[in-house]
């Protein structure tokens, strides 16, 4: 069946529910982007309440996921939607579950913040953590924009900046060694560290892969220029064999 | 419609359509299975070429998921599967994914394989990694059979084993703190370890996800005891403040 073969009334309400899935895509954004900011806040203010708010607040971001897929399943029950429609669908459902797993590591880091508090901090790491949560977020929100406006180049442009959080990545991870060869009683605060490092750094993989379904979903296919990958740590020695 | 006012003919082909997908998660799921052992084994052994291999077979784990994306669409758009056969179609497509994910974990430690070839051994660390490796493929390919023999008490096995794999994750988490503590020259190998032993660690979480998929296609609901949250090693302090 194609959309022409449909009655308006019939278009017009499938239109109407896929607006309300996206409507609660955009809900379920927000909130991870303010899970993202909260978690490095809480990190640098050395604040527990707050670490604790992020942490009780990932379940509001899983409910809407189950509820965005409930929703997308339903709509494909339903109805059968054409080529494109099906497309947005499935998208759909990928960009939620994209957003849930940043809502983790939000949350995963918000659980270190509340065992780093009591360590002794490390020189400049929660800035440099922050400043790398703060691009992150800004990656996905551009990606949820370029989502909503339909807007590809937005998209493109997310993709590329993913590798600027790679850079700031990687050089983390170098003081991070650093730090712990100096001195072993930062050992424990440096992993904790690196961790929320890594997963800030997969945060913004999956911005990036938000931003892909946008092309995906508007061109019907993603640029096979393969996007630098991330994680050259692998390559890192620091001279301690 | 129903399934009943369908004709036999289009039912036998959607059968045969949705037959084709499983064989193709199958096929995934033992070229992931193989991936998850030939790079632990690479890591014991010291084995540079296997570990090159396990990073350039992953290409065709990425086609099959992409392959399964396709035809899953396919399927949507040019039927209008009943509510439980969506819901089989959808689990295919996040099964896939989760195989994906930890196909790309096994690259990941086969990449570090090869860095750390380079450096001194750390004592028993590839032995213990080895071990849980074997844990988690065996968890994956229960997960498997639990899927195409849509057995959901097989599946409920393979969440409980999840717990398993957690604790080596954390008993090998605090045996790298110690090393590194004792001596500064073993921390960047152990900050590879780490990685690898979390990245088995988040491949019991995939195996999990299939399972709960499956006991949600055979149940059309997911038991609610949160499972046991997997990393306590936000906890660990090791003394080290």
């Amino acid at each position: 069946m194609t959309d022409s073969m449909q009655s308006p009334h019939i278009v017009k309400s499938y239109d109407r529910d896929l607006e309300g899935i996206q409507a609660s895509i955009m809900k379920m954004g927000g909130l991870v982007e303010a899970a993202i900011l909260e978690a490095a806040n809480s990190l640098e203010m050395r604040d527990e309440e707050l670490a604790e708010r992020v942490r009780k607040n990932d379940a509001a971001i899983d409910a809407l996921e189950e509820q965005i897929n409930q929703e997308a399943a339903r709509l494909l029950a339903l109805r059968q939607p054409s080529a494109s429609d099906l497309r947005v669908v499935l998208s759909v459902m990928k960009i939620a579950a994209n957003l849930e797993r940043i809502g983790d590591y939000a949350k995963n880091m918000a659980k270190r913040t509340s065992v780093l508090v009591q360590m002794t901090p490390i020189e400049g790491a929660s800035g440099a953590i922050r400043r790398m949560a703060k691009t992150v977020e800004g990656m996905l929100k551009d990606a949820l924009d370029a989502y909503i406006q339909r807007d590809p180049e937005l998209a493109l442009d997310v993709r590329q900046r993913d590798h600027e959080v790679d850079q700031m990545y990687n050089a983390l991870f170098r003081e991070f060694l650093t730090f712990m060869m100096e001195d072993p009683r930062n050992i424990t605060a440096c992993m904790h560290l690196h961790f929320i490092a890594k997963n800030i750094e997969r945060m913004g993989d999956h911005a990036t892969s938000i931003s892909e379904q946008v092309i995906y979903f508007v061109t019907g296919s993603i640029p096979e220029d393969a996007r630098p990958k991330s994680d050259t740590t692998v390559y890192e020695t620091t001279g301690a064999k």
